[in-house]
């Protein structure tokens, strides 16, 4: 199948995937006066007097704006907000068909952080909440905790977070089926951008601690002298020993590798320099780091994609639709770091530890009710703060 | 029926009365490989090389904001962004069942005309159109035309245009009804706001050129040293006899009275010194001007109000689903005066010549076809200008 193509028939047939509907019809002038003027002026009157009444007389609730500026979307850099708009529509459409949820794109000419913050504060009364998508880092970092700290709903750039909890819930299942420990653990990131800094946040909150980071250049550490302040940040929190060089020093012995880079950096050998029975998730868009049957011959344990035809799937998909919808019931005014982890452990535990095998750490996109599970560990999560 | 409490329980019951609805579904790997990564970079890259592609791809031509900033909400006034939510719902409600349109709300924190002007244009891109609502004059007039010069789709104020288009078609009707010609007929419209204004601007479009406009505090005349900017341009393009005085002078002797003012300000007595065969529209909401019963025994021919409790219910419902279709379908860049008074003539064109009378000069708001018959009418005026 050449989704390329069906994609370009799919959009031009049905002008895109999404719409709105209506809950309620309006056939008769009784209709038209109760769902519009005049009895619309009650609940308008209800929300004035108590703006709390917004929960339980609109959709506030269970909607979400799906928001980019269009600076680095899927593989294509910086195309633009108008160019964006495909990307937007299908995550609003993933959003539906997975949790119900009513999202819809919203897609900002500005690339002026705040101005985009305040674009999306002012327009968030209608919003239960906000997922930011395929933002350029560092900007992303600035606009999610300017905008974070602005409103009183919670905000989630997938592109980091969600990568970071779906391969978190990866890590978890792939350490029981190899038998290791957390804090036994050595792991390398390869991409130092916003998905590799969440991910080594998310590595940590479970208690994996030695992790090194690599950009494109090598090892972040202390020596590097051409890293922006984000790497900076993120070199001060890993590479414990103060290890320099390439990326094939960095796996040397360590037990997992994350790649959030490029197509084909990580070699066989390289694998085969690391610990016995490797965790690999090489999860470059579309081309992986390394292709899972190399990974495996050069002796990994568990090796996992971006990709659906591989086995081992790790794809935001399976997290953000529960994420939110927990966070959504629980009206949650933020994400906090247990929610995440919390979410993490909900989609590990959905596969049974005796059906956890090389080929099954994760389940696919499709397995039923993996939106409800995480929802319901989500308000948990927010609930127990 | 209790609209109010009917609309109360609506509105819990539903949590609103909008929510989105998918195109496509996502059942299958190749459903998401389609709709979402890796299809979906296709139509990105499209539109990125021809951004006209944006009407091929996506749903654009089809979307429409209901943007307010809460300052002038139906009667209630400044009542802010958040509890003017179920108006804009409301709104969007009533333009996807009387025109298929997508329509979903934007309510904007943000008071200050600049800002809300660079707000909504900087998330322009879904959009295809842009219907502001309940914004207090003199913003409105202000927000409306440096939007309209920052994109290049139609910015539309209905409750200034929306209420002159179709109190024109009422006008049409009630002329041809009473055998008067435009040229001829003499007009008091009381209300000197954004709908005034609007109305002023329509009638002379169809050709009646002798206005008179009021306010609260009476005639608009050069004499006035109360008035504001807006009202002072009403009172230049008005008046040409320079007349002063109140209400009850400007009714004097003239043919035609629009009311969007208040309750009970025009009074028999006054409705007994207009013209012979008077025409009358009293659109304050809820309760008009005078009374139709009492309009027609003080020698009224035509009597209309806002209510759909009588006959002639000059609603902006007729109008506003059928203008947008048809601007949207011819993908005009604003709405012309002549694609206005298009839809005017296209709405009293409705009722056949022999079907006119007294209490039906208007169709009713759910005469089948009202939004094709103007769209076309629409459509056709942009394609001529």
């Amino acid at each position: 199948m050449n989704y390329y193509e069906e994609s370009l028939k799919m959009h031009e047939k049905f002008k895109g995937k999404m719409g709105v509907a209506s809950k309620v019809t309006v056939k008769t002038k009784d209709d038209l006066s109760t769902a519009y003027t005049p009895g619309v002026a009650e609940p308008c009157r209800k929300i004035h007097e108590n703006p709390e009444d917004i929960y339980r007389y609109t959709n506030k609730q269970n909607t979400v704006a799906v928001v980019s500026d269009g600076s680095a979307v899927l593989g294509l850099g910086n195309i633009g907000a108008k160019a964006a708009i495909p990307v937007m529509d299908g995550k609003s459409l993933l959003f539906k068909e997975f949790a119900g949820i009513d999202a819809f794109p919203i897609c900002i000419e500005s690339q002026d952080t705040d101005e985009i913050v305040s674009i999306i504060k002012n327009i968030s009364p209608t919003l239960g909440g906000i997922n930011l998508e395929d933002i350029s880092a560092p900007r992303c970092f600035e606009i999610e905790e300017k905008l974070q700290a602005a409103v009183d709903i919670p905000v989630f750039h997938d592109d980091q977070h969600g990568t970071a909890v779906v391969v978190s819930a990866a890590v978890i299942n792939a350490a029981k089926l190899t038998g290791r420990t957390f804090s036994e653990m050595k792991a390398v990131i390869n991409g130092a951008g916003a998905a590799g800094t969440a991910i080594a946040k998310m590595l940590m909150s479970l208690g994996i601690t030695d992790i090194v980071a690599c950009d494109s250049k090598g090892i972040l550490s202390a020596e590097r002298d051409n890293l922006n302040v984000a790497k900076k940040k993120l070199a001060e929190i890993t590479n414990k020993d103060n290890i320099s060089g390439t990326l094939a020093d960095a796996v040397r012995g360590r037990d997992l590798f994350i790649g959030v880079s490029a197509a084909k950096v990580l070699t066989p050998e390289m694998v085969k320099s690391m610990a016995k029975d490797a965790i690999i998730f090489a999860m470059a868009n579309p081309e992986p780091e390394i292709l899972p049957n190399l990974a495996s011959a050069a002796g990994a344990a568990v090796v996992g994609t971006g990709r659906s035809d591989y086995p081992n799937q790790i794809n935001n998909v399976l997290i953000f639709p529960g994420l939110f919808k927990g966070a959504l019931a629980a009206r949650a005014s933020r994400i906090t770091q247990e929610m995440k982890v919390a979410a993490a452990f909900a989609l590990a535990e959905i596969i049974p530890e005796n059906e956890l095998s090389s080929e099954n750490i994760i389940p696919t996109v499709f397995h039923p009710g993996v939106a409800d599970v995480i929802a319901a560990a989500v308000k948990k999560a927010w609930e127990e703060r």
